[in-house]
């Protein structure tokens, strides 16, 4: 005897890219959504009756359907929308997760003067939308991800425990990297979505840039509450810094001394840090 | 007022490997290790006092040192070791996390006979092992991932539900790929791990391959309650299994008839189906 | 005053899959293909005049459409007869590049029985074919790619030049470990291709593990030597063996001894070995 | 019988970062090497002694020593230097090949005010450098990569050659595409190589904005074409310029009139598109 303990189906990496055409100039967003639906959708698995399930190529059109009409102004907004829809159409669904990641394209600017077409991209930043909803309730989190951010001073780690394996030396000026991810869950789904992206953002990298650090989790903290203490609309944010260590290369061999200022940067293995934040 | 309701730190990504010297064979195990504690490391984040905290680098060569010793026969039976090691080694840890997973280096065989020390590599499939230490108990999974599996017939998609985006034809004759992962909770913690994984794996590939399946979700539930019926030392599985689409390549324009053999395979967007499956 | 003084175009990453359908089994073949055509197409550059200018749309198409009734039993074939087929279609055209990649899809086997349409995927390997076709006369190659293969013992690297910067120690005994590409050149367009490919594999594979090995340009120059010697349907072979390392994790730090066991395997930086051995 | 046709060896991805500290602010450089000798190296190959060979582990700590006193302003000054060193260090090489990428780190800005210390990453696009020392001489290429730009309008390609497998449409106003990169050859080897980069890639991007494209090739032409007329120290511009697709999506079938604004971009397969401008 067993159960069906939890299920759940979908589409995911729907890309879609919309060209939004303005006398002025051309706005172009392109963004990838994840859809996930849960719910009373045993019988496809147990006895492989497809009578409730609503097919992943639908819910793909689905998204190309409502982003025509959609300014698609904020990814936050266009995942409610697209969740609310989820929820209505399958009313056997208990829940609809919705998430969306934007590419950043950047317009041009020539002797500045913004283009009125033309764009670069390339940037591993991305913005975040993550939406919950349930027959009890919406869950909405903004966030950003893939930001690497590095400061070369104003970063020490110092007074840890130690066991016998414990060789690292204490060290009160090093370089501080990460890939920087950070989540916000709002209190409002009518708040600003872009306004508190942006403010979120330029307040972190302010705190990072400028926080005498005494470790990363030290830094994310400060981040983190000055977040919160920035944008009222926000209850919680949650950060993952992976500490990315650029290791001091070994010059002493050859009878050079390094003012600590050569490193090998590496990948792996990285440091993990995390931390949620709640009002 | 904010409280830090949520914490943790360790290292990813901690690649290792290791030879065995027997008289007749060299074996060779390569895996790379994720540690994650949780626990009172607060003053770390609010006050920057690190004396809470065995550094990540610490928590790296803990593994190396412990895999000197170890026979590494299972990787499960590493991540327990490793676990309860980093319960006992900080006190005020209320959880360990340590997952491994192990890339498959296959010995070489010439004329029949398996080669002395030398091996292939390059399999995307990995075995993989999640143990959750907390003073409460230890839960422990094994599983395997990154495994494409494909049948070219025995796939059905028909009877599912309709609105007004759904295009996608009845199906009764279409390859069914995916990319497996499973994930499976001992009920025992000296179960034989190792014969455990393989049987599960032959088991749900058979089941796979001989399935005739009305969705992927049929195939799955299928496959769950095969490896519940034949592993007792196991309560649980879950399984991942996106749907890889082939898609088959319109020739019509050309006045080609395609006999559904001719296909367009793309990684995205790819269908995500989900499930698990409890005795 | 400039000069156009290389031009070429074409589509790159052309995915297609096949079935094909026996009695007693079905064949499931994947592969990808990049084609590149130079010739007169400066007008398409210089004027923006497209007259001679096949889209690169078609380019794709045609390979779908030639794949139909292509038997595929060799990517080397198909390649021939692609490249065959844009030289007569494309009279201006003063070269046609195809180039082939194969994905491996093994065929499921329980109880020693082959299945009839179940396939397990996931190595990175793969088998390659190049064409280049020009005017004057075709060149075609052979090869694989992307296997990682390993020895435990059997490899040295001692005697070297040295500088003041050289503190690497001399080894007598050390993992070799690389991803094998090779490619070699046929001197038959009628050789059986497969043949050749699963022959040189086998033996380059051999000698590799067999090998006393001083370095691995020593190795690969045995493998290559042995590849000629064993098909007389091939003129050249070209390898490129990266040096992937697995450096010895420094226990003594921690009281413990290292016996040539416990490595810390690394993906950057790495060795880089090439050489091509001519007949 | 068989010769030794061809041999290089060498250091890949060899990752290295730099502070400079200035009185007003630090700067932070980080690059990655690729070196390959090429030479008298046959009796590595052939006898597997190692007596000409410098170990790549030398090759490795060179690119660091030499880094230590050397200001990186410019990778191709840094390229340039490396590779004059390893030419005398190895008198029997007969070329040596520097390849130096370098990501990008943007100072960060706080109310106008550019930061002492800390900086964003996470561009996909890189500066390149690519010195081939022989004894006969120096070639020196500069360039960028992975840049992706873009443009919603201003692109067409109609007129082209058809065959019975051509169904695309003219189209003459389609979204145009790419990831640049662009490589160009000095005639100075004391040439403002910074200033040229910038020069360069502000023209290209300018010339790909405002053109009026009828076809990537068409485009590409006119961006080779002024970076040689604007900066008189490069010979020749080599540009790559996949088509990156932006498929309109049907939503006819849905009764919904595509205004050719909702798109699925697709990564595979992509147009093949380069070409070298000579002076």
């Amino acid at each position: 005897m067993t159960t069906l303990s939890s299920n759940g189906y979908g589409k995911h990496k729907v890309r879609l890219s919309k060209i939004t055409r303005y006398d002025d100039r051309h706005d172009f967003t392109e963004i990838s959504v994840d859809v996930v639906l849960k719910g009373a959708f045993d019988e496809a698995y147990t006895k492989g009756d497809n009578a409730s399930v609503l097919p992943t190529d639908t819910i793909k059109n689905t998204v190309y359907a409502l982003a025509k009409d959609h300014p698609l102004e904020s990814i936050e907004q266009f995942g409610l929308d697209l969740a609310a829809h989820y929820m209505n159409r399958v009313p056997h669904a208990t829940s609809a997760s919705v998430k969306v990641s934007e590419k950043k394209w950047t317009r041009m600017v020539f002797d500045g003067q913004p283009h009125h077409h033309a764009f670069t991209g390339g940037a591993s930043e991305m913005r975040t939308a993550d939406v919950l909803h349930t027959r009890g309730g919406v869950t909405l989190k903004g966030g950003l991800k893939d930001l690497p951010i590095l400061k070369t001073t104003g970063s020490a780690f110092v007074g840890f425990m130690k066991d016998e394996w414990t060789v690292l030396p204490e060290e009160r000026d090093r370089i501080m990297a990460t890939t920087l991810a950070a989540e916000w869950t709002f209190n409002s789904h009518t708040a600003d979505f872009n306004g508190a992206a942006e403010a979120i953002r330029t307040k972190i990298l302010n705190v990072f840039a400028n926080h005498e650090s005494e470790s990363v989790q030290h830094t994310m903290h400060e981040m983190g509450n000055a977040a919160l203490a920035l944008v009222p609309e926000i209850d919680e944010i949650s950060m993952l810094m992976p500490n990315v260590h650029h290791f001091m290369f070994n010059l002493d061999r050859f009878g050079i001394e390094n003012n600590n200022d050569i490193f090998a940067p590496a990948d792996e293995p990285h440091g993990y840090i995390e931390g949620t934040i709640t009002r």
